[in-house]
């Protein structure tokens, strides 16, 4: 007998809830940086007011891995440049601990102390809608979740919140493309409870318009502008979309293991397996048994911001997937790792990596004259013409020697012509031009060992999510 | 300097016009043959009424290569079926020559007599727009053109008849699918000359109506339901296409020679070079510098009408073609050979012949709840699974072993199972069944030898048409 649902919730729920003790640990730490930070802003002169946002002040933080957001918000009349050039510095020497750069739709600060991850936020202190800065929501997000969640429902949303990183939704930042935590409440609220949003989510069809603040199932005209298969009205903005950065396959990852979850009930969902490391034989056995071609596109950079970081690599993604269809390669499926330092790669699994030395190029249609001219003037005596000029029903075609057969090939040559149409986003195309390297196959494990690259092989090659198993 | 067109006209007209010696001989066979099967219908008692029709009627036919043309009109209450089982046996028995049983829109007999081809055709003696059979407006059509064709516009016609036939878009028969000599002799006079006739047909575009016997250019509503891209009025039924059967790469490689004859004049493509012989090590020699795999379907099959073959052959091609795109081999061209006798084959250039042993496989949306549990149950566990399924974007996708790796196994998977789709028409089913054999690249040499197979494969692997010369 499979356990019953209720069941792996209860474990699960048993695991996500803090201790008296841990809840008291995170409190003191709380209280701690909100005086320091408040300290360090009146000392320098800033008028800013600092509060505890996020998750731990909504009550709905994960045991064990809880997030503090300290925010100090500064009248309207603050330029944002002062948060960058003055602001941000002067918190960074105020606290020492490790720090990360961090940038959303502006820059942050994160800490790492005692093993919690504290980001430090600056964001304005407006009327309602008067927003002048992305993070100007958050103080009344926090402040709507303490009003409407009850106890209950917090326990429903920490369970929520652990099934989405368990099945790899979870996260707004743009690695991830998932759902925000004020998501994630606000499904909670809207559904009640765990159980109905995931027998919900399964029958999800877009365009699913949710607005809590409105009669439920009202059919919204916002929807089709927004353009997102999921809309979430904010509430406490209702021109905002809170799933509008949800990538599809994160929403449709959502849905189909809300479905499964009923149907094969599991803790594996919440907490998946974690990654056993291989070695280098077992890798290039699996990649031996792929069947098809795998290649790594990868380069070294200087550190940058990682939400900017992850931004280009994405880009990079798909310009780099597309050039190859165009160019008659086929990929199949492409991911992205990186370090998050100075290390980056785009793997992409291909059909074709080795193309004929033909190409078939398709040239107008016959009865456009000054064309068929052109595409003749063009090709009949041309050196690289194989065969042709000839007449596929009612067009010119002509087959020309290819010249980008292979994968390195097509890099070199994306690089030295731009009609190729390869797009490298500003920060990283420098770095991308001087050192990029591609590997193939076994070549590719040159790179293991590097902060996380055997996992994202390992999972990649496997493709099948970790949490669909066989129901047995 | 390259000739001019009048020269090369000059040239060619003095080839086409046939000698007064040629005329005698011609009109002796004309009028023996008219009298022979004139008598064969009296005395079999069949009330048919012989005539000579066609291009020798017309004073259009070329020089060398005549056909004669004899009718036989009987009236419409006569069976069509008395033709086949009665007149047409009759026929066979009164000549002696060597006979070939011919098939258009009904049965006829092709003789062979004194090096010059004779078709015996039954049709019925209808009034104008009562057409019982497809051949009842021949004598309409050959009344209307002894009318109309001056003696300037015979030249032109036979001009043009050898210009068609030298760059292969002469012939209404299903093997060529080109242009008819009635549609040549509309064209003449509807353009007037054959000059007028190609600067024109330089400048067409689809959809093109000439229609002789209305205002010229005037637009005409059948275009489109017809849905050819030429549409010539036939003089004598304002309800028929005289250019329905005109396939497209004729069409459009008929108006790309006009443009090329006027731009690089020669006579080369009135009479292109006889094909020159070449020694299998050359043949061998092509198919390696092909770059790309030639696949050769070949069967035996019993003789058949060649009309019949022709057309079952093409839609062998055809369906055959569209099921290797299907399976994601990269068909590029193809074409049919046969001997009209015994034998026949697709040829067939192809990107990938050679497939991966994986092949992706995309379900259904995640929204479609029933089709993604269909989808799971199907491919989560099953042996061919590879790898997956997993999600891209919003669809479920899933690696699925490859069954069909080459061109031998899609044939033989095909012939196997009709969900492939493969479909071979009735009369060449058994055959093709039975005997389709499948040769790869060296091993089509084999088929070397068979009448015309040479020939066809060195202009198959050529590709470019002999009229399409650089202009020095």
């Amino acid at each position: 007998m499979p356990d019953s649902i209720q069941t792996v919730l209860d474990q699960v729920a048993k695991k996500v809830v803090p201790s008296m003790a841990e809840r008291e640990r995170m409190s003191q730490l709380a209280d701690r940086l909100k005086g320091q930070v408040q300290t360090i802003l009146d000392k320098a002169g800033f008028r800013g007011n600092v509060s505890v946002q996020g998750s731990f002040a909504r009550d709905t933080w994960l045991s064990g891995e809880a997030d503090l957001d300290i925010f100090a918000s500064f009248p309207p009349t603050m330029e944002r440049r002062e948060w960058t050039e003055r602001v941000l510095p002067e918190i960074r020497k105020g606290i020492r601990a490790k720090t990360i750069d961090r940038y959303a739709e502006h820059p942050y600060l994160e800490f790492h102390i005692d093993n919690i991850r504290v980001n430090v936020v600056p964001c304005y202190s407006v009327e309602k809608g008067d927003w002048k800065s992305a993070t100007d929501r958050t103080p009344y997000h926090t402040e709507y979740m303490k009003q409407h969640l009850t106890k209950e429902m917090r326990l429903e949303a920490r369970l929520m919140k652990r099934f989405m990183k368990g099945i790899r939704s979870y996260g707004a930042e743009i690695r991830v493309g998932g759902f925000s935590g004020m998501l994630v409440e606000t499904l909670i609220l809207h559904y009640r409870s765990f159980l109905e949003t995931i027998v919900q989510a399964s029958t999800w069809k877009p365009i699913i318009i949710l607005d809590i603040e409105k009669a439920i199932g009202s059919q919204d005209p916002r929807a089709r502008e927004i353009g997102s298969p999921l809309v979430v009205i904010d509430p406490i903005d209702p021109n905002r979309n809170l799933a509008a950065a949800v990538r599809d396959d994160k929403l449709w990852g959502f849905v189909a293991a809300s479905r499964q979850l009923q149907k094969n009930p599991g803790t594996w969902y919440f907490f998946p397996p974690k990654f056993k490391p291989k070695t280098k034989a077992q890798f290039s056995k699996l990649l031996a048994h792929q069947n098809r071609d795998v290649a790594a596109i990868s380069f070294e950079h200087a550190p940058i911001v990682p939400d900017v970081l992850w931004g280009q690599l994405l880009k990079i993604e798909k310009s780099m997937t597309e050039l190859m269809t165009r160019q008659d390669f086929h990929p199949v499926r492409s991911t992205v790792w990186s370090d998050e330092a100075r290390s980056s790669a785009i793997l992409v699994e291909l059909d074709a990596s080795i193309l004929p030395e033909v190409q078939l190029r398709e040239g107008p249609p016959v009865s456009k004259m000054d064309d068929s001219q052109g595409f003749l003037d063009r090709h009949l005596d041309a050196r690289d013409t194989v065969r042709g000029p000839w007449i596929e029903a009612d067009r010119w075609v002509v087959d020309k020697e290819r010249r980008i057969l292979s994968i390195p090939q097509l890099v070199i040559a994306a690089l030295k012509d731009p009609r190729l149409g390869l797009t490298v986003p500003d920060q990283l195309n420098n770095y991308f031009r001087q050192n990029v390297r591609v590997l193939e196959n076994r070549k590719i494990l040159a790179l293991l060992g590097r902060e996380g690259f055997d996992q994202a092989l390992s999972e990649f090659l496997a493709a099948k999510p970790a949490w669909l198993k066989t129901h047995h």
